[in-house]
């Protein structure tokens, strides 16, 4: 019977985060402290020592962190993510005989036991390191040595080996011989900052023409952008700006049969103009668009194109690659189908083609298309209708290259599919936030989103619309639904976004009873609307952007903490940073027609505040002030006025951990 | 770049039972119906086929089993533990063309759709699989086709291709080329059932001579097998049965001077009569304890030894193999130490040596020694102070070749050092039970016990006492405590033992105030007691186990369901057999002071009754019947009675499930 060639005593598991066993990264933004946790223990009561080794993944020299024991068996060290790209981690522990001994010594020398034998045994440990160190380190540990076998007195003796010298001298020559390595290596990813924090906008540029019926440029486009930058978002994101089909093209409200004139969707990408690497010539040129991307950095707007892998009939990949369709025994390419409705405007890939090589690499090559015309945020529709291993393939091959890419994942479907596009690479992705209406519904989603492992992965963007999402609440609630909806969105959710103008301008007409689709869908036509139209919320988006902006509490995800509130129909959530420095609690009204008021109970010792001193919430949307004592407060939400509470905690004058943002 | 060589679309993830990303076997006993789950999907519409492989580990050829889809993108798949030892589990999805096909097919035929491009298409599906068949399925399928390209009428075409007829022709000859295997191999441990279901009785040899002041044999114990019998245990677990060291031989209650006379620890292993495989000359020989295992076995009782991996400085060990030994700088051996305490009569092996080879070669071979003899349970004495990867290779090595042993852990340490053990391979681990009081404590600990993963590795056998442990509860409880903590063990846990006689006679006088040490504990020296004092819970104890043995209910862990009570002095919980033949309701009062009385609830839909109609409940403890309506009923519990109800739930007469099992 052979004998395994292994005399590790450290066991090292449940390490965090790894997801899936390490089969996939880990998501953070530059900047962030990486905390890596384990369980690590050893057989019998010996002393560990414990360190995490990480590198970024371009260097080949790994930095090591001491790791600190937190409780039960639980261990924890951190790094920082300073550059973008990939970090990789993994765990080392060993018994630390040394680190045993030191705490036996002090025990037996406090017992005043015998130790003559013991500080010999130390002297062995300590000549031992001496022997694995070099220079002076091994000259002072030799005169340790000497010292410990002198002649001196125990009480000495020990101090000395006790001492914060000694253990350092010692730590940093360890005996890692029987060292436990974690089998895996970890990644992290690291995304830039507006992966985790960013406010996004939806608009068509063909209807940004400032005269109605007239088709939208990219020009048009440049001239909405200081409307866009006032309102405070960040990403300007486009759907598909490529030539178009005719074949099967549809008509306004989804119309099967187009008229002449009408422009057809543009999610039927191709024409005898070009396919998914040029732009409609009715947009404008190639250079239009750069200017555009251009322009909008110039105001701290990034574009985000929208890529849709599917094709018209028309697209120039039909005739050019037939070997990447699915042809049907008629000799026809099979369209799109959800039986018993048929999408025949619509090509799918066959992403099962013998040829799925040469398609895989075209694909690749529409996004460093794009990104070589200055674009960084890709806004990917049904990533859930194409493999996940070609998603996977091409965010890779991307991130490795140009790591501040952002992929956002278009995918309304089940949620373990969603969960995957997340752990594959995507770097942020739509949610189900849109129908979460509910205390309880919002409350499980987001503690699920916020509060578990769910989130080293999937990072969500909040859409309270979008043009396929017109929903009931926002049908029906008029323009205090669409206030509510978006503080949720703003303040639930780091990133968010809206389909504009429809809805700053509160659009509402479904296209029939039932539908979430829009009456008169932009998806099928041009739009021309009056921006300045007195009911527009694009001051009360602007001063939620702007509390966003200035207040770092509402920039994070994971610090999501419900409160307990006494009416359903009151939501109330605290967001704060690591330090107390920026607390920020909301208070929304759920119910859209009636004032609602209760009691929330405010988790004071986490906000750092002595429950006997008042202390002062200052709602930022209102710029109302009131004064606050003890946990339990009362709070109204008039439903005439604003749907909700924004309130950043003041605190008690004199308190140094109050630094102020200025709004 | 290089693209993947990878079109496999499916994916396969969260797989249960998987422990630790496949690193342990989860545990099942033989004849269980083991389940296995997983998340299994693909990108877009299509549909799936999924088939579990497994097999024993001893066979080469996988035997499948068809995986039925749950909700949510879940999986599951059963198959039976026929045998004892390893059997290995994967699992195989596929993207299943032709049931995509069948079910769209069925909704255009039924939207009228023309549908004979399709069902051309469906025939090229058809002569693949004909192609992959051989003989008379290949000749059937060719047939199909044939009817598909034909004249007939679509109908007729359409119920074809739709009856189950065609549906296995061609689930037969499945398309697996772009099929996902599951990478890991995963494994399940079948143990005997006694792994399962067992009840212990620990009694100490020398203790069980007829005449007081005699030391016991084990022809004494034969002696007592009736009466252990009797009570209904099925394993008797013997203390150490070796030679014990002279060399700081501890006297009566732990006094650090023996007297000539004094027995010592039968834990300080190893004299000059011999160590580990040697018998103590005072019980008898090698033959006689052959003879008491046989005599056991003949009653149902498996003997279990107590395996302690330490040795009295007059062990052979030591002076045949100094290199098994931590030497100090004195040239005298490294006792056992907890500082400031110290253990001279003990020294432990240092698995750290250099020989560590043949040290772990010679304990291995204690194991089997005893196997020899008939032993086919170990008690492993504080295996967490022995390094993890020695077990997980000696439990290993012995498991290969003897399935059916059992090997219980006794270390009674952090949690998650225990659940360790029980992962890498220990049948049964001693748990925090005797500690757990309350309710919240008991309903909090086996929850994580029974409804977590957890289980999948760690199988609890709970001791409300052992010679270490005299509990605070059952010091200051007296009789009324013993009853309640022998219930409480016997109905919450499969697996349950006591320490006798000093249970059944409720012996509780502690060492000293504070203690949880027994006052002259048998650990040092001979006792001797009246097995028929009026006192004595035998009875009690045969009862409870009568009722173990008839109930299948009470076999199981998993199926642990705690019931809702208005009083938290009443911790009520059922347990009921899958097919709900047998549903135990056990009841019991917390409070040892005071009756106490209170509402419970049943889920009367979970025990298959109809809440309109009333039910008996019958006390198999006290044989009173009650007859219940509707969920909740009111329990009262006389503290000067049994401390609980052990209802078994009867249905109303004319159910079919009622299948009785006669007490």
């Amino acid at each position: 019977m052979p004998v395994p060639q292994d005399s590790q005593r450290v066991v090292i598991e449940d390490v965090s985060p790894e997801i899936d066993a390490g089969r996939y990264a880990a998501k953070r933004v530059i900047g962030d402290n990486v905390t890596i946790e384990a369980d690590i223990f050893c057989d019998g009561p010996d002393a560990l020592t414990a360190a995490l080794l990480y590198r970024h993944a371009d260097d080949s020299k790994w930095q090591t962190a001491p790791m600190r024991f937190l409780q039960n068996d639980r261990w924890h060290a951190q790094f920082t993510a300073a550059r973008l790209g990939q970090y990789e981690y993994t765990l080392i522990a060993w018994v630390d005989h040394f680190k045993t001994w030191q705490r036996d010594i002090e025990k037996k020398f406090e017992a005043e036991q015998d130790i003559a034998v013991d500080l010999q045994s130390g002297a062995l440990l300590l000549r031992a390191a001496a022997e694995r160190a070099k220079g002076t380190d091994a000259a002072a540990l030799r005169k340790c040595v000497d010292m410990l076998l002198g002649s001196g007195e125990p009480a000495n003796k020990v101090a000395m080996v006790l001492s914060e010298r000694t253990t350092n001298l010692v730590q940093r020559h360890p005996d890692r011989s029987q060292a436990t390595q974690y089998p895996k290596k970890l990644t992290v990813q690291t995304d830039p900052l507006r992966a985790r924090f960013s406010a996004w906008y939806e608009l068509f540029p063909r209807s940004t023409a400032e005269q109605a019926g007239k088709h939208g440029t990219f020009k048009d486009c440049e001239r909405w952008l200081p409307y866009i930058a006032e309102m405070g978002f960040d990403v300007l994101y486009l759907p598909p700006i490529h030539p178009t089909g005719r074949t099967h093209r549809k008509g306004p409200n989804n119309n099967p049969s187009a008229r002449p004139g009408d422009l057809g969707s543009p999610w039927g990408i191709g024409g005898p103009e070009g396919g998914h690497k040029a732009v409609h010539p009715d947009l404008g040129t190639l250079g239009d668009f750069r200017h555009l991307v251009q322009a909008a950095g110039e105001r701290g707007i990034a574009v985000a194109l929208d890529i849709a892998f599917q094709c018209s009939p028309d697209h120039p990949y039909v005739t050019e690659h037939p070997e990447w369709f699915t042809w049907r025994p008629d000799n026809t390419v099979q369209y799109a189908e959800n039986p018993p409705k048929k999408y025949q405007d619509i090509y799918p890939f066959n992403f099962e083609t013998a040829a799925w090589q040469s398609l895989w690499e075209e694909l690749l090559s529409v996004f460093t298309f794009w990104i070589e015309q200055g674009v960084r945020i890709f806004r990917v529709d049904n990533p859930h209708t194409k493999p996940f291993h070609f998603w996977e393939w091409v965010i890779g091959q991307i991130k490795g290259q140009h790591p501040d890419i952002i992929f956002l994942a278009e995918a309304f479907t089940r949620p373990k599919v969603m969960y995957n596009l997340g752990k594959l690479g995507y770097t942020q992705s739509y949610t189900y936030f849109a129908w979460r209406n509910t205390k309880d519904e919002l409350t499980a989603y987001f503690t699920e989103l916020t509060q578990t492992s769910v989130r080293d992965y999937f990072r969500p963007n909040l859409w309270p619309n979008t043009p396929d999402i017109l929903t009931e609440r926002l049908q029906h609630g008029g323009r205090p639904a669409f206030m509510q909806r978006l503080v949720l969105a703003a303040t639930l959710g780091a990133s968010y976004g809206i389909y504009g103008p429809a809805y700053e301008l509160c659009e509402r007409e479904p296209y029939e009873r039932g539908s979430e689709e829009y009456l008169n869908s932009e998806k099928y036509q041009i739009r021309h609307r009056d921006l300045n139209h007195p009911d527009s919320l694009r001051e009360y988006i602007a001063l939620l952007n702007t509390i966003r902006k200035t207040n770092p509490a509402l920039q994070q995800d994971w610090n999501l903490h419900f409160l307990t509130t006494d009416n359903d129909q009151i939501i109330a959530y605290a967001k704060y940073t690591a330090d107390l420095s920026n607390v920020i609690i909301t208070v929304v009204n759920l119910d859209l027609n009636y004032s609602q008021s209760g009691w929330i109970t405010l988790p004071l010792a986490d906000f750092g505040l002595d429950s006997r001193q008042p202390y002062e919430v200052h709602d930022l949307l209102t710029d109302a002030r009131y004064l606050w004592n003890g946990p339990a407060n009362y709070v109204q939400i008039n439903r005439h006025e604003s749907p909700a509470h924004v309130f950043r905690l003041r605190r008690p004058p004199g308190r140094e951990q109050d630094t102020e943002y200025s709004l």
